[in-house]
């Protein structure tokens, strides 16, 4: 199997192009992507990500998470596809229709000298009715509402961007420890779907400071998804404009929640390297 | 830059094979094993593995850390290195001589159907004298000798295998702080070139149970040369025969300490995948 490895702010993907190869037969795509993903008996990876053909879209992107779990969609992964489409799938154009588990996104290509330099992603409205995110509870949304885990109570907002995010504003995201708080609002009961968790540091009216614990993945160094649900709790809880520059461990996201309700993210997406596993080569 | 990644009881390294390509002219070793591996942004490993040619044996193999130190030797590194040499290298011997920082090493491969299903390695002799490690102090070996580190009193066995090793025998494996101890042992002002860290639990006779801090590379899955030195402590601590089944978390290596006073390894190598970085082709 051919595979290119790709990352967005270092939220890395092994990427394996559908149009051009099968899936190995009779191989289940939990137990590969659990396989691949791991980083010393696999390729390494977050996540593994599919492009297969669409009926709907010129391509269907599948994200399967380094734990087995799917994902809806992801930020950082349909910026990397986009640039792999643009650059080695013929895909000469200036914006690419994906479908996602999230709908059909479009991606537009900020290209220099034939190399895509950036990519800007609709992301499509935010939802914020309760049983959209999904989240257990009455009907409205969910603004600085209190949360109580281990007997210790957190402001949460909640936000759907096709998957669930939990954001918490705290003074300071160096301080927090991830690792002990990030699972179990993850898995916290009021989530039925789990969640993406994000702690927002407020930098200034168009600036924040994130860290994000995603959803089957744990800590990682970027979310495309969780960048944009960052701004609209920003907003929602008047803490920034609706321009905001959100740096994250692996770089920085550009994201606007434009006057048609659509959250834009700009961003950089990279081709590490490309491989064949196993390796079918006989000479070197 | 052709690559595979290789692994040795997932101990991995990105293994490059310059008989039949050039390093990138102008890179800097150092600064390439450490953007290299990198498990995001680069191939990901726990070191950059280098097959040149040698005046003294088949082939000369360098080690690179994660960090951009060089390692003398690595015994899983080693395994990887006869295995490709054997699979992919055109070398279809029993033995094959590689020249190290550590000196010319033997390694012997046990195949089926054309396959390598293990290799022994003669690993040499130990080197027990004090300066021999290095470490600091007066002449003499170094046998469960108190070592102070922060007000605590550690009691250790040094051991050269090529490389330094402290071997610290304990209770229980498991309930070692490898990341609170590790750095500060690896460091210990009498290692005047750092040392590798083996915890180790005496379970019978013949088996131990270990844990390693890497010089360099921090806690690794195995260590071919940590199980050696292992071995050497435990038969002069009295707490083992001669020939120990050493399990580490990656998995199970077989150290005999002959009557030649040589150690003998025989262990897994795995590849797992090749790859180019970065990727030159123009279609997928």
């Amino acid at each position: 199997m051919r595979f290119y490895k790709v990352h967005g702010l270092g939220n890395d993907f092994i990427l394996v192009d559908l149009f051009n190869q099968e899936w190995p037969p009779g191989e289940d795509l939990p137990a590969a992507a659990r396989r691949l993903c791991h980083r010393q008996f696999g390729i390494g990876a977050d996540g593994l990500v599919l492009i297969q053909p669409s009926r709907q879209a010129d391509v269907h992107m599948r994200i399967i998470n380094a734990d087995g779990s799917e994902a809806e969609m992801c930020g950082n992964a349909i910026r990397c596809v986009a640039k792999y489409l643009y650059e080695r799938g013929g895909m000469h154009r200036e914006e690419i229709r994906v479908e996602t588990g999230a709908g059909v996104m479009i991606p537009r290509l900020l290209t220099e000298g034939g190399k895509v330099k950036a990519v800007r992603v609709d992301m499509g409205p935010p939802r914020l009715e309760r049983r959209e995110i999904p989240m257990i509870g009455p009907p409205g949304k969910v603004v600085n509402e209190p949360l109580v885990l281990d007997g210790q109570t957190f402001y949460i907002t909640a936000v759907s961007m096709g998957n669930p995010h939990c954001v918490l504003f705290v003074p300071d995201v160096e301080q927090v420890d991830l690792g002990g708080l990030g699972p179990g609002l993850e898995k916290h009961p009021f989530f039925p779907r789990k969640t993406n968790v994000e702690f927002v540091q407020v930098l200034n009216d168009g600036e924040v400071k994130v860290r994000v614990w995603e959803r089957g993945a744990g800590p990682t160094l970027a979310c495309g998804t969780g960048a944009c649900a960052t701004t609209v709790a920003c907003v929602l809880n008047n803490h920034t404009g609706r321009s905001v520059h959100v740096h994250l461990p692996g770089g920085t996201l550009f994201i606007e929640w434009a006057a048609d309700g659509h959250l834009y993210m700009t961003g950089p997406a990279e081709e590490v390297f490309c491989g064949e596993i196993p390796c079918e080569q006989t000479t070197c």
